[in-house]
């Protein structure tokens, strides 16, 4: 009897760059224990999502199966892949399998948040093994753009099946383990069910470039600069913040570490050993009596987070320092899309102050950490699954990759989040779909994507706000006029008239003809007042606002 | 005695890409005879203007001087140059001088806006130039990205300048004039004070490429797909709107082209005469009645615009045509930085749908209407200025374009926004700071950007708005509890009650303890009130909101 059955399911990732959380089972059906593949977060934005903190994949689904997690396994320490696991855990209670340095991010995640730092359990690499339940999970080391980053080798009774994880093929990424080509080639040799794969740079049809290629352009850069020479990178990019540091060095200059995302990412490198020889760096204490021209800054903000090291820097002193005119800003970064503006904000408060901004639009100062189209096709090659799963990727990227895959001449199955897809029969096979979301970090509080809270937040944000208070009397005849407060609409529209006192006069009026059915009744009494509101504004300001009506009945 | 002089301040687009006003004077200081070049709009974003619907530069300075004003000179028919014509002209009141398809353009603002179409003079090209007080200019033609752009030889009796207007150097840019070296050379020959010269793509080193060059790659793709094919661009550049039809045409296909302002741009360039052969196209309705594999749509939205016809397709049917698998959607664009988001919402729907997304990650089917660093350079050594100035683009485009004139020997002056540069001496200078800024169009009314209005709303967006109502009896004190109304918070928070009933029971509890001080006083109360709901939602929920606060005092 073969009853039993594996399953993969993307809760989040799948249909997003971000928020990564994918779901493997094994069991008969409906009774499958489960393990989990990361925990990460995505990152809110204005046009969609504002005042909101931070964004989870919705694990309802996984939270009614806790009682059949038998662990949570952690790929590498960005913040799309571990920073949920503070936030989430305590609705799941497995123990999180990450190697060092990752365990050590997961433990800090879940002290922030209250959670057990020791339900994090330290992985060795393949060929060690964590148990979980049906599961034998091994980690094996890949290069991507963060130290100690991770595929997984997941064995189940019925076959293997191998998570990339995110990587790059790089032979020689800096800090942590170049790309093992024949450890990967061992671990596949007997055969892989599916191989569950990083999908993001499937558009880039370029030879995929290594991180130790940037080295030398930077050094050229900073050696031949005068002034300060400031840059930014992703925090998490070890190599490149060490790379950064050995130029400055390099070119005579002082290094300081700006930003405490920066210094702790150094810092956990350091106590966790997978750096050993970062140079040493000064104070920004230290720094502010250093001559310019004899300092290098490594500072956070490289997407232009508002309060990031660099912004706080375009807007004038950070900690004593300031940049001026003949100083050198370097984006050895690219821009996410979406961040565009925040980073060209940034980039022009910097021209102002005659500072030369020197981004990475031809590549020369930032490689990225993801396997560019040729490396995806070596990674099939060198794994040769039996089917292909894209993972890591929006829609588009997870199409394509499965175009690509077919193109070699391999199964591949499109599986967006919420896709349950069997990987146990001949070949892989969509078994069901599960109803996947977003929860959004709100202040102290979870809310659902769908609660209503933020489209609100937007209308509000689009059209303005009307309050309108009103009193009725014993009689439920109005106590005077009808009150108006507005926030976030023109003071005086068409007419010249402030528009409370337009707004006040048609609610007044319309009260004036309103008969007792309405006058008595809440519901119809509160349309009323919202209908007249928003006419009249459409009249004087030519837009319809979001209207709340407070009716106060003194009987 | 000499003391005339001749001015240049620009008042919007130097500092940014959008509204473009530049203003040059002539006379005695303070008394200067005025042109304006150009009256455009910028694009509101949800980040920094939510729900403003365009952006004006701020044109006070222009207003209190009025009488002054000889003349308006729009250079081409680009929202970000002709934009704000309907909307601001009213308040200048010259006559408009453009050419004929650019003079179409403004004339229809003007009448949907309520001005008067019949201030728009339509002008001939150099050698024919236009008197406007002490000002000849002249219509130079420029090749751009849209029919008949034009820079301007502005003569004076001080001497001459040459405004570039936007351009590049396309000697075949399919639709409209070739860029003419030896018209700009002869015009340059007697001697040119100042160069006002566009710096978009400064930062692009490449050498530019001619619109000509997309066409055969446009053509071959749209030749390769089986399927239905849809491409968007900017609906104003006809040149690429028309190598889209012809392709289609080539490829067997009946072409419809979709979305208002394109088929408006497509008229507009036929009346005028500067578009005489485009291909016959087909109406949806006809659309309909063609199979899929015989058509193409030629689309607006290339910018994601959520009104647009792209943006409709992407949500399903559009004027009875729906794009299913195996068809292709082609980005003949760029994607504006800030568009990010929009533009990749839609390739995911699409690929949702099954259709193949192509965009110009290579520049196979776009390329860019403005000059690149070489031709800049080519621009500089043909026209040979006393001085560049640059001109539209952010400071960052400004100042490094300042660098690139002075790196070939010339003088440049960097003048953002509201920097007066004479330009009637032995060399520029800056003579004066004006104060600069935006206007919103908000619905039916212009608001300052200073004003507050938007400022509120994103306070709303960012931290949710509570309502605090209250009526206060005859005897300064309490008539009931207070009441809450929350609009964009979470409905429960900590403590799992009903947030509404957390504020509301803190709020009655401060009243409680409220002294009488407090209580007859107005603004005391109000306080009062807020703070603690501020107070109260902190502990709750984790963060402050807004909070408006209404007491009704029925004495």
């Amino acid at each position: 009897m073969n009853s039993e059955r594996l399953i993969y399911l993307p809760l989040g990732g799948a249909g997003e760059i971000g928020m990564n959380c994918y779901v493997y089972g094994y069991g008969a059906p409906g009774e499958e224990r489960l393990i989990v593949v990361d925990l990460g977060v995505t990152f809110p934005d204005m046009d969609s999502t504002p005042g909101v903190d931070l964004i989870f994949p919705d694990i309802a689904w996984l939270e009614e199966r806790a009682d059949r997690i038998e662990g949570i396994f952690i790929t590498h320490a960005h913040e799309d892949h571990v920073g949920a696991v503070g936030h989430l855990w305590s609705r799941l209670r497995a123990p999180v399998h990450a190697r060092v340095f990752t365990a050590h991010h997961a433990r800090r995640k879940m002290e922030e948040q209250g959670g057990d730092p020791k339900a994090v359990v330290v992985a060795n690499v393949w060929p060690d093994t964590v148990e979980a339940g049906p599961f034998k999970v091994g980690f094996l080391p890949v290069s991507h753009s963060i130290p100690e980053s991770s595929g997984l080798v997941i064995d189940t009774p019925a076959g293997r099946v191998i998570h990339t994880g995110d990587f790059k093929i790089d032979m020689a990424p800096g800090v942590g383990e170049p790309f093992d080509r024949e450890l990967w080639a061992s671990v596949s040799k007997q055969g892989v069910l599916a191989l569950v794969c990083d999908s993001t740079n499937v558009f880039s049809s370029h030879e995929g470039r290594s991180e130790s290629s940037v080295g030398p352009e930077i050094r050229r850069l900073v050696a031949e600069q005068e002034g300060m020479v400031v840059a930014t990178t992703f925090a998490s990019n070890v190599a490149r913040v060490k790379t950064l540091a050995e130029a400055g060095i390099a070119a005579g200059r002082s290094v300081c570490l700006l930003g405490r995302a920066m210094r702790r990412m150094i810092e956990a490198s350091v106590s966790t050993g997978v750096l050993s020889d970062f140079p040493t760096t000064v104070s920004p204490e230290e720094a502010r009596e250093i001559p310019r021209d004899d300092l290098m800054l490594i500072v956070t903000g490289s997407q232009g987070e508002r309060r990031a090291a660099s912004a706080q820097l375009s807007r004038g002193k950070y900690l004593g320092l300031k940049l001026s005119d003949g100083d050198t800003f370097l984006f050895s970064s690219k821009t996410i899309p979406g961040n565009e503006r925040g980073v060209i904000r940034i980039m022009n408060a910097f021209s102002e102050m005659g500072v030369d901004v020197v981004d990475d639009d031809d590549g020369r100062y930032h490689v990225s950490g993801h396997a560019n189209r040729p490396d995806l096709k070596a990674m099939h090659e060198l794994v040769r699954p039996q089917a292909v799963i894209p993972m890591h990727g929006e829609h588009r990227h997870l199409r394509e990759h499965v175009k690509l895959a077919k193109s070699l001449g391999r199964t591949a199955v499109l599986a967006p989040n919420g896709t349950c897809v069997s990987l146990s029969g001949n070949k892989p096979e969509v078994v069901d779909f599960v109803e996947t979301g977003r929860t959004y970090l709100d202040g102290a509080v979870q809310i659902g994507a769908m609660d209503g809270v933020v489209r609100d937040r937007i209308r509000m944000a689009l059209n303005g706000h009307v309050i309108v208070t009103l009193i009725m009397d014993e009689d439920d005849t109005p106590l005077g006029d009808p009150w108006v407060e507005l926030m976030g609409l023109p003071e005086t529209g068409r007419s010249g008239t402030a528009l409370t006192d337009v707004l006040e006069a048609d609610l007044a009026q319309m009260l004036g003809r309103a008969n007792d059915k309405t006058l008595i009744d809440d519901d119809k009494l509160d349309e009323a007042l919202r209908r007249t509101a928003r006419q009249s504004c459409l009249n004087e300001i030519g837009r319809k606002p979001e209207v709340s009506v407070v009716v106060s009945r003194l009987s």
